[in-house]
């Protein structure tokens, strides 16, 4: 166990805080709420976002960039809207400082004031629908596909590092169409898009689902989410994808001729991830080491280790290593560390989560052979270097499957379903997870249960079957299971 | 010219308003100052920071995030910074709205005010400082060699798209060294970096020098600069890089251990560039008609035309003309618009700068030619599809170079030497560009100038000769010209 990280097992919280900072990935700022995003954990992101970039590019849908600020107003235009993000935020009200009479320093200006007070964006779609209206006239102005990489702050109380700050780093597709049916599409393509992200680059098993009433986005007819599993059995909202119906058309008054020669309004959807993610990738993965990494989103897939004292051979050995890995597009670090030993530059490696670990000595060298360590198992086994391209480039699609196996057989074995209210607490209480229960469909209930287990309904899963069943909380009908469980 | 963009003659302008808006780069948004970067615009961006973020990388830096917000005593730590940053600022004063009491939407909670006011970065040094504190202990944390993308807000009263808005795209680079020499040699390294980018990318030839004093960044010891020269003979400051000092590690008290065991103040470069560039990149090569986009960071390279009506033939044979040039890494765009007829797509296209355009119809097809159009001169001609991936290929890299020497030729057409105040005038009025003049070397000497002809001292050129003169304005002795412009 890594000495400077607490165990899972002694405090799962404190283990995550002490793996995001001593990993190297974010740390607390002078800005209560607001986090620094470290290099070694900024370079994870890039790997997520320029993979979800791609991906977002692939399915047809371009990047802009909207203002920082909304005026007040606009929050106010959609009902739901403001209601769920008016609230906790940044609110600009001056545009000037001037120095301290005292000499103090610099206080706000009170002739600066603003005549509309600006909000720090929390989510866009006001001002992006706004101005939406000058870009949408006609049937051929649709659909439009944006995407947009930004900061949004919404202020929060109790802040953990990735997973609630007030500043976070998101995407948010903003896409207007013609129909609902098309919306509607785009709203389950993006889903798809994210669920694609989460498992085959995450080695994520998500869930994919919609949520209720209660729990839908503010102004979303129907939001669809990804939902994951961490390893104390709490859920994670991983990305979300909002049908809005014609909610903001309306508010912000965008219409367009149809193809008849209708005016109408537009269809809206937005989607959304964010470096929430990275906090799901910390959970999902990592142990009491440190970090574990999915291979296809590690800065370094691979270090090379050098077992003193260097020789010049070993030089050559390692440079020729690197290189045969590096046409194959694996990422190599190599050490070149002459301070420390290697003992404590293994344990380092395994706390910054790098998949593979190749150390080689003189011994190794004249046998022909270079020991790698795999960073998810732990195990280590000598190999021919003859070879070690293949070698490597296979361990590491290994590991990658690895990872989302352990995490999906994890979170199988975590749904539990349940009949009546006792095992319902039970399940929670005892195992974590997902609890697969019926639920008589309305708020009131869900709401109750939520004071009482401080679960709530993660999801109405895609293609869920139909079943008759009785509600375990108040035994009133309900037509199918939900997935239930405490989340972050 | 286009029927929807004002002539330079008539307006330079409105010209390049008309030329940002109707070319799809940006627009005016709802929110006084701030602009929508539309798609288009934002792909031409994309393509210089994505250039521009390797070529950090390559110099050996990484990326992090730091807040958005700082707090207002930060700003006041160093002197000389909160003169030049403090006073246009959007202000944080409040986290939260609340339902107006008469039902007329929200208004700002006057309980929910900030015991210290936040401000939006405009530059991130400070709170980058403060955090570098806890990085830097000893010589082995140094190096730190970090760059942020971010958007930063300058409280701007008069706006223009892309040249000067309240909140813009940029990146800020904030080095840490244990050295004054190596500091210096980082801030002449990216001031080198930009020069590169700008000329090999950008097509944009630039003047490396240094400010005076009057012109330095507000905490910097020398501010490095690259400056380029418009069509109207005005320059632009296309990126700065600056040389701190300690001024930074000791406002913040940032200390090292060094080799020796001593503990030294920590010296520190930073150096910026922003969307601005996309202004100097518009009004650098564009023409009446519209845009013109070095091939290079061009989103389209290459547009493919079918001349109506469509044949089977057609489209088979622009596939295989697009999978020619894509095999070459051109970027191509295959026009499929059946609305409009080929004049107006010509004028289109010609409008939004695609460096080159390929045209072909039935007749073309059956003697085995296309029709190549280039923008930057406008030249067609029609070429043998045997070979039209190399044709293409060497034809983009020839605009590339064309593009580079015609700013090149305008620009030192526009450097004028003058030894008498009247040709100073003279120049700067008819001519236009830069001066190159004596100056006494004082800040109030400069300061009259600008007051009596708005020209400012663009630089001292790096490896300025020195010789003897005099100064054009006061007369008294001098040891070397600088350059003055009219300026962006």
């Amino acid at each position: 166990m890594s000495k400077d990280i607490t165990s899972r097992s002694e405090d799962y919280s404190q283990w995550y805080i002490d793996l995001v900072r001593k990993a190297g990935l974010a740390d607390y700022s002078a800005v209560k709420g607001c986090m620094v995003i470290k290099p070694y954990g900024f370079a994870i992101w890039e790997n997520m976002r320029d993979t979800l970039d791609r991906m977002f590019k692939e399915t047809g849908h371009v990047n802009a960039y909207f203002p920082l600020f909304i005026p007040k107003s606009f929050l106010s235009k959609e009902a739901a809207h403001v209601e769920g993000f008016a609230k906790e935020c940044a609110v600009v009200t001056h545009y000037r400082l001037k120095n301290a009479e005292d000499g103090s320093g610099v206080v706000v200006d009170p002739d600066a004031r603003l005549e509309e007070e600006l909000i720090v964006r929390p989510t866009s779609e006001t001002i992006i629908w706004n101005t939406y209206r000058d870009w949408i006239q006609s049937y051929r102005d649709l659909p439009l596909l944006i995407n947009q990489w930004a900061n949004v702050v919404r202020w929060e109380m109790r802040t953990r590092l990735f997973l609630r700050t007030a500043e976070f780093l998101w995407q948010e597709g903003h896409t207007a169409h013609a129909t609902r049916e098309e919306a509607i599409e785009e709203t389950r393509k993006m889903l798809d898009v994210y669920a694609t992200f989460a498992e085959e680059w995450m080695a994520l098993p998500v869930i994919k689902g919609v949520k209720t009433a209660n729990e839908c986005f503010a102004g979303a007819e129907d939001t669809y989410c990804i939902e994951a599993l961490m390893q104390d059995g709490k859920a994670l909202q991983a990305g979300t994808s909002h049908f809005l119906g014609q909610n903001f058309a309306k508010a912000f008054d965008v219409q367009f001729s149809s193809k008849e020669g209708t005016l109408e309004y537009v269809w809206a959807t937005s989607w959304g991830v964010s470096t929430r993610l990275m906090g799901a990738l910390v959970m999902a993965h990592s142990d009491d080491e440190g970090l574990i990494i999915p291979p296809k989103i590690a800065p370094h897939q691979v270090v090379i280790v050098p077992i003193p004292k260097p020789l010049a051979e070993l030089d050559e050995a390692i440079n020729n290593v690197a290189k045969e890995l590096r046409t194959r597009g694996i990422r190599v670090k190599i050490d070149t560390d002459d301070q420390n030993r290697p003992g404590y530059k293994f344990a380092e490696y395994e706390k910054i989560g790098i998949p593979v670990r190749l150390a080689v000595g003189a011994r190794d060298l004249a046998a022909g052979t270079i020991e790698v360590a795999r960073r998810d198992t732990r195990e280590k086994q000598s190999v021919a270097l003859e070879g070690i391209g293949d070698y490597v480039a296979n361990l590491l699609d290994e590991i990658q499957r690895n990872l989302f196996e352990r995490a999906k057989s994890f979170r199988d074995e975590r749904i539990t379903r349940v009949d009546s209210w006792e095992e319902f607490i039970k399940a929670l209480d005892e195992k974590g997870g997902f609890v697969s229960a019926h639920w008589d469909g309305t708020g009131e209930t869900e709401d109750l249960i939520k004071d009482e287990t401080k679960a709530t309904i993660r999801c109405i899963p895609l293609n869920n079957p139909q079943e008759q069943g009785v509600c375990v909380r108040t035994g009133k009908p309900s037509t199918q299971r939900v997935l239930f469980a405490r989340a972050y």
